[in-house]
């Protein structure tokens, strides 16, 4: 399914239910941060291994999937209330991303570029 | 295009700077929450009708495009490396609201059908 | 009271559960931007005029009380494990506020000084 | 110095810049939670060895430190502007805490009381 798709049905189901009038593109960023933050707290206290090991527990992993959908929604959201052709922003973030981070020099090293650029020079 | 599409991308995109050392799910939900609070500062001193009229500033939509971009991507990423099929958690997440927000009880109404629920009785 | 009596009080109270070893730099940043986001989920639906109301709900003002101490608890906590001396840091930014803000020129005007500046000139 | 002063002290910041329209509560929960996320960008990437080492790194301490005055300062003037006394609500959160999680079972274990429970029983 296409992220166009998602907008529309997203769209759909809040004027149905005349929530448009809460989806602000404020409002929504607020929402989008809290939902991204439930993911913190899932992992805030384990270990790298406890970590990985989440795969394994079923009851985690419906919570973590539940939580991934959520900031997508609000996400998917905003970008509509903006007009914000998702599919194109994340083309271009990409390209820039490649251009900012080139194999050779970004490889094994996860420093953003513009510190480590600062740093040695 | 569809989101397998763009888990395949990322991927390929992390393992060729050995990046994948970086993306554990721990590491992977700060940096998305850290990316959504980006959308946070654009916002914040906003009234409701400055933040509609951002549509027409185009510096500050190309700022939101970026911020929308880098939360998908590291959402993306993070359902990737727990193996979760995105669309799937979306989709059930769409049903899960559609029965938790019938559209007559939630006309007009943002308050969370829980708490809803906790004050009606 | 002063911070330095709650990071006492706090530190304490980790030892005696034997959570210094859950309490790294990078765990508390996660709670405490978690427990950040908790306030978020208060007031983003709410109107300015609503979001000024709530001092009238007390329900909701003990939630927001709750709130507020979970992030005040984090953020000594993590001053604390870092050896940061609290008050001397906000002392020094509020120095720093202070020069970067001029009354003359922040007067009635939220936008950050230097994008104000990168603007102008 | 007390809590107090130090909301006495922002409130007349604030003031002279003609500020408070701004600091709505919604408004300074959107900048507390920015704020907070800084610190997960400091730390998002590092294994908890990098994170502890954090200490010796002059540069970054001083980052660090300036994040969390910033949270300090947001947090003081949300508290402030709800008329909270953060000095009681920090007390009685260290009360409600000592009951939720008594020594003998809290031991060495960061799990939530209420999840603990609702596994357990």
């Amino acid at each position: 399914m296409d992220i166009k798709k998602y907008q529309r049905d997203l769209a759909r189901f809040a004027a149905e239910r005349d929530w448009d009038q809460f989806h602000t593109p404020k409002n929504l960023s607020m929402a989008l941060a809290k939902e991204s933050s439930e993911l913190l707290e899932i992992f805030q206290w384990l270990t790298d291994t406890q970590s990985a090991a989440i795969k394994e527990q079923k009851e985690e992993m419906l919570r973590v999937s539940e939580e991934i959908a959520d900031v997508f929604i609000y996400l998917v959201r905003l970008a509509d209330k903006l007009n914000i052709d998702m599919e194109a922003a994340v083309a271009r973030k990409m390209e820039m991303n490649s251009a900012k981070y080139p194999v050779e020099l970004a490889k094994g090293n996860a420093v953003k570029y513009n510190r480590r650029k600062r740093r040695s020079g």
